[in-house]
């Protein structure tokens, strides 16, 4: 179709706001006489508090309050209103001993369904260096920090677990007592019968895949502040992806009611799937309700955010796949071992995630999917862009490589013999593939880099620097249906002069969502961007329910919500109109602020006489507004690809990115240039997920070492090539303007790309991110090449 | 009907909010950098700037901008967007020479029915000691303050017209030069043929009456500040009734779309129909577009609020009435002077709605109402609590005392048979007199201050001190219908666990609006007033639209959105609880948290476990929401009468109230304790304007003489009797639980029931206001009583 604003590379609705500094983040706001809280972590990875003496901290002046385990449960019950404790207590809960989830994951009715609860505010067991310990409130941070050091605690060291095979070891101390063998879940998935295919294959090629623990980096850290108001009710500030998820699980925390929360969401510096987890946000209100409710902030350091908020569960795959001489793959066979780190967060939906998404792309008669999650004494491991996409594509494209090779195909051929069509039912979540480019994506990245020129050039190299091409392929989704639900809202209210304020449960991040939203309503109703205002912070109280950004669900699953809102607000105009004129409404359209003829674009009256009409009719007058929910039911799978070209410095182990393309098939791209903005962001993140990053952990004590930006090696503007953004826009018939996401995509396909770009320079098969120079020389010197 | 939470006392919702200073009022808040506003008022209450120099103050160091009226055509030419500025200029409209109005009126698609525009932000012309001739911007308030002496005007003074009959002098100068003999308007109204009707009559007895000018003196002064936000939007934060009606103003003050201005009112410390007028938001807004969109703080001195915000309409009545010897009056001719001072603002609808609510309560055959509107060279006149009725009541509740003194009658006798009945339908605005007490609220007040009893006591008295009882009634209206738009608005969202949120387009300015909005809710949706969040704050960006708090119209017109949004909340609930029961849904009802049978009341499910299935149902999840809007066509008619027994000193003029009584006949009373309060305050408000207040001015100069609260005579809690409220309570078919409204109609009859009790007592009639004892003396010398 046609759009006029739809497809445009508008700028930003924040662009202003954010280049001049006056977007307000959370720690631009302040509370008169905000006290500060600061966390005491553990020292140790796996240990006991045998005692805690907080009483020369308490008498530090400036000190306010000191919290441990131990207060809690009277914070809880002074907490609850008469009526909620009691209820709680009939259910059989333990306020005392409440134990919660962090996952940002909406709820489910269906017990089953709900996140493993494993958490405690602050702990009496420490199982991670870095688990909340005790807490201090003081009237400044330097009081605060004091005070941490005059709390005297006696540990009981227990043997720290800092790998999944020390975890997995028979007679391995447990992490948490309620859990075997320290696994949080091991279920899969079968389709077909997998002994069966591999068994009628002319092949059956194996491989081992390793991916490690990297950080999400966003710019902000995490901060919050919290206060009780004048209505006992509970209010925080908070740089989060999730509001409406942090009001309940706060509740939760607390055991009180989730109408008692109050979760206000100002602009939002980065999160990448770390803030769509609670990781400060109960603490922070058990710290003001531990001075009777004033209001505290919590700031976390980047130090601090980078253990103690959540990472990229490091995974570990075997990979048998049976394939036949023609390169049609008759069977995978799948096992992974996720590290989720001390406590679950979103623990096994990871792997979930990733062996869900991932069958969108090969179908095969038969897969095997055996995954689990296991606990270590290790930082958190939680949502991050991409979800378990990046680390078992990682896997299987690079394991799709080593087939290519092993079967002498060329790797492109293989792929495109395995490919998806549109059509294809998936077997389990029942999802309909209703739009598919892949094969025009990888055509066109074939292109962008010059493969085949390329691939010729660079056959049978020599010398100490060796360059190579490699391509990778994935398969994504948007949002989480059928897997959990996908509720969006928004509102939308008409002015008199026909500009619109625009509402979203959503939350922009930085991603540019409320851009791509106010264009939906700029296209649906006729009217320029700047007459479509967006109203950026999220409040609990007032926005529309929104389950939040994440799963890349915000312009197709939110966007189906902006779109309903704002055609319902076109109805009422156009119901307006015909009252106005007699012209029957299915006859009018919106056009240039105008109603016009649908046929014939005749103006028949101005939008904003109609809009002044619905404010001042002495009998008719109804300003219009919309206010919907949508309870999508779909979903629409997004498909790309990367190509890479590398040069390897055989002598330094170095890896160079000479040339790189993301080709999307995200269906229709609303706003060009920001698409290319999430592409650039997400390739970059590929590639120091690929080269460079990752959180590293002493392997005795699970001591971080690495825990900063000097050390953790995020890759700089320096080490970013140009990166190449393309797309093949073919409307996808369910999203909103045939949209399909495109937020997490990016970061899928380039580690194997790149991964499969140094195997062809030099005939190495690295099985295992990140190509550090480190681990580069070491494998050369390991393969004899030098 | 029996309700659970409708009438009964239950603490305000912002009690300890405001009790513990957590409320926070505009001036709590900050915008960084902020500079600070000051004007410069004119010296001369009729004057022509021949010149102004503001080099000097330009040139002090922190002076941001100095305006005057100069500088106004290239703020608003800034200002516009393309395209708009254009469209008007088309429109023919001088965008240099812009003029508004500034009264808080709904606005009308009718050009006639607009108010007069007659304002300019900065004036070359003033028409005040006061008006505002230029301002200054600075980084604080001292400087600014010191570059208003440096600004060097010299005016040409023009002959002050300090009084009515000085405007209306034959050859008097023009204040406007559009208005012939500075009569604003003299529209009025006859019913009958009133010659016939007076001819007819066995008497025709004449009066006249006047009252004075006397000033809200709200406790917080008019305080806004304002900027341009990056989306290149006016922001303004201010203390107002009426938020929606302060952007169109802005917008037109400016001649930008209204959608550009977005206007936020956090708590407001009353306003009493003062801040139902736009007086300082404009100019604060020009302030802040002379410097870039910076935030600028405008805050009005209490002197400054005295005279530059509006005052209570002067008024001079001459009244002649027929009737005969039973009693029964055949018909009524008023004419009435309204004193509007400089600037139309509210004007002639003060004089009108006097004039038409007055109907309701003596209908009579025939009935000529003559009113003019009279500009003079005083201090704005504008909306201040009863809205011209405390001054056509005084006059005619003194007439009619006058009347029975003349006739020798009963002064209740003779009110009794004229009093409306049950089913009269007004002649002109066609309002049906659905409930009527007045009967009783007389009946119970001649009780409670056991009137007969002191009849008969306070016989031919003579000595210094002597007593008196008097009465007076009244009738008010509920909102403006028919005159003006009644278009209100209500959104509610229910949380997880049942609990609402509630936000109003109608604004509590201290009167209890939201508390007893709280009260409708919890009683429709069954839940106890803890579970109702009502967010206090409007902004026009996302608040329902309402036209404001005026009128007394919030318990009754805006009541009425808030019952249906509650009801449309309810609905909902009982559909979801059909869905998870199959009860069918007309069966059900909500009580105490749970759906339940509607006839026997047992219990069916936990509004929460409904709640909660309308957010994660995974197929029905529709959060339960309604945002509705309310044109009222309708209005009801409230009554009442104050009965007061007085003690006068003969030799010191000095007037004491021994006992006071208003009782009311407003329908339900939603709220016991809070409609007590209100009509304490209105009480209060009588007594400052029956015995004491005035606002005095110069009679050459037209200078202020007390504007301030040390010589502005406002009673004290000393000078204030206990007084008594009383109710009689019948359910109005119209309203909202059967309420009338109750917010203005306390001031209404107080000064004329004084002035009946001082008649009562001393033989002599008062029939000017303020009775303040230098008056009461002379008047007693005059008349020989000493």
């Amino acid at each position: 179709m046609a759009y006029t604003v739809v497809g445009k590379s508008v700028t930003r609705v924040d662009a202003v706001a954010k280049v001049t500094g006056k977007a307000k983040y959370t720690d631009d706001f302040s509370e008169r006489d905000m006290l500060v809280g600061k966390i005491l972590h553990s020292p140790y990875a796996h240990a006991i508090v045998k005692s805690i003496d907080v009483s020369k901290a308490k008498a530090l002046p400036g000190v306010e309050a000191v919290l441990t385990y131990k207060d809690l449960p009277e914070i809880r019950y002074a907490t609850a209103m008469p009526g909620v404790i009691e209820a709680i207590a009939t259910d059989e809960v333990d306020v005392a001993e409440l134990k919660y989830g962090t996952a940002g994951h909406p709820f489910s009715l269906d017990e089953s369904h709900r996140d493993k609860e494993d958490r405690y505010i602050l702990t009496q067991k420490a199982r991670f260096v870095g688990d909340n310990i005790a807490a201090v409130v003081a009237t400044d941070a330097l009081i605060a920090s004091k005070a941490l050091k005059l709390i005297e605690v006696e540990y009981e060291v227990l043997e720290a677990l800092t790998s999944t095979d020390a975890a997995l070891k028979e007679g391995a101390p447990l992490i948490h007592d309620d859990c075997e063998g320290n696994i949080l879940a091991s279920n899969g998935y079968a389709i077909g019968n997998i002994e069966e295919a591999l068994k009628e294959s002319d092949h059956v090629i194996e491989g081992e895949y390793e991916t490690s623990i990297v950080q999400h980096c966003h710019m902000e850290n995490q901060v919050s502040h919290a206060y009780v108001d004048s209505d006992r009710r509970i209010v925080i500030m908070t740089s989060t992806q999730i509001p409406h998820i942090v009001r309940r699980i706060v509740a939760q925390s607390l055991g009180i009611s989730w109408g008692r929360v109050r979760v206000i969401k100002p602009y939002v510096g980065g999160g990448f799937g770390n803030k769509q987890d609670v990781c400060i946000e109960p603490l922070n209100v058990a710290m003001s309700l531990a001075v009777g409710g004033r209001p505290v902030k919590l700031e976390l350091s980047r130090e601090e955010a980078m253990i103690d908020t959540r990472t990229r569960h490091a995974f570990k795959f075997k990979i048998k796949t049976g394939i036949n001489n023609d390169g049609k793959i008759n069977g995978i066979h799948i096992t992974a071992v996720s590290n989720t780190g001390a406590y679950a967060s979103h623990g096994h939906s990871i792997a979930s995630s990733g062996g869900g998404k991932f069958r969108y792309l090969y179908p095969t008669k038969a897969l095997k999917f055996e995954p689990i999650t296991v606990y270590t004494n290790l930082p958190v491991a939680g949502a991050m862009r991409g979800y378990g996409t990046p680390q078992i594509f990682f896997a299987f494209e690079s394991h799709m490589e080593d087939i290519a090779k092993k079967l002498k195909m060329d790797p492109i051929e293989i792929r495109k013999k395995n490919l998806v069509e549109v059509g294809h039912v998936d077997l389990l979540s029942k999802n309909k593939i209703m739009s598919c480019s892949i094969r025009e994506c990888i055509d066109k990245g074939r292109e962008l880099i010059k493969w085949d020129a390329k691939k010729a050039l660079y056959k049978d190299q020599s010398g100490d620097k060796r360059r190579g091409v490699g391509m990778a392929c994935f398969s994504y989704a948007s949002g989480t249906y059928p897997v959990a639900l996908e509720l969006a809202g928004a509102r939308i209210v008409m002015n008199q002069d026909g500009s619109v304020q625009l509402q979203l449960g959503a939350t922009e991040i930085g991603q540019g969502s409320d851009t791509v939203f106010a264009q939906m309503v700029a296209e649906v109703l006729g009217i320029p961007m700047y007459m479509v205002h967006v109203i950026s912070t999220q409040d609990t109280d007032i926005t529309p329910f929104d389950t939040g950004s994440y799963a890349s669900r915000q312009t197709y699953v939110s966007g189906m919500a902006v779109e309903k809102a704002a055609l319902e607000v076109k109805e009422k105009v156009l119901a307006f109109a015909n009252r106005m004129t007699d012209i029957p409404a299915h006859l009018l359209d919106i056009k240039d602020q105008f109603v016009v003829f649908k046929d014939s674009g005749e103006q028949v009256i101005a939008l904003e006489v109609v809009a002044m009409q619905s404010y001042y009719d002495r009998v008719n007058a109804q300003p219009i507004t919309s206010d919907v929910s949508n309870n999508a039911r779909i979903n629409a799978i997004p498909y790309g690809v990367t190509f890479a070209e590398v040069e390897v410095d055989i002598k330094t182990g170095k890896i160079k990115i000479l040339e790189i393309f993301n080709v999307h098939d995200s269906g229709k791209i609303v706003n060009p240039l920001l698409a290319e903005g999430q592409v650039h962001g997400g390739v970059s993140m590929g590639i120091g997920y690929a080269l460079s990053e990752q959180l590293l952990f002493d392997e005795k004590t699970g001591k971080p070492l690495n825990n900063n930006l000097l050390d953790y090696k995020l890759p700089t503007i320096m080490d970013t090539p140009d990166i190449g953004a393309a797309f093949v826009e073919k409307e996808d018939p369910t999203g909103p303007f045939g949209v399909k996401s495109l937020g997490e995509p990016p970061i899928v396909s380039p580690a194997p790309a790149i991964r499969n770009a140094v195997y062809d320079a030099t005939d190495v098969a690295f099985n295992r991110i990140p190509m550090n120079p480190q681990r580069v020389f070491e494998k050369f010197k390991e393969t004899g090449l030098i």
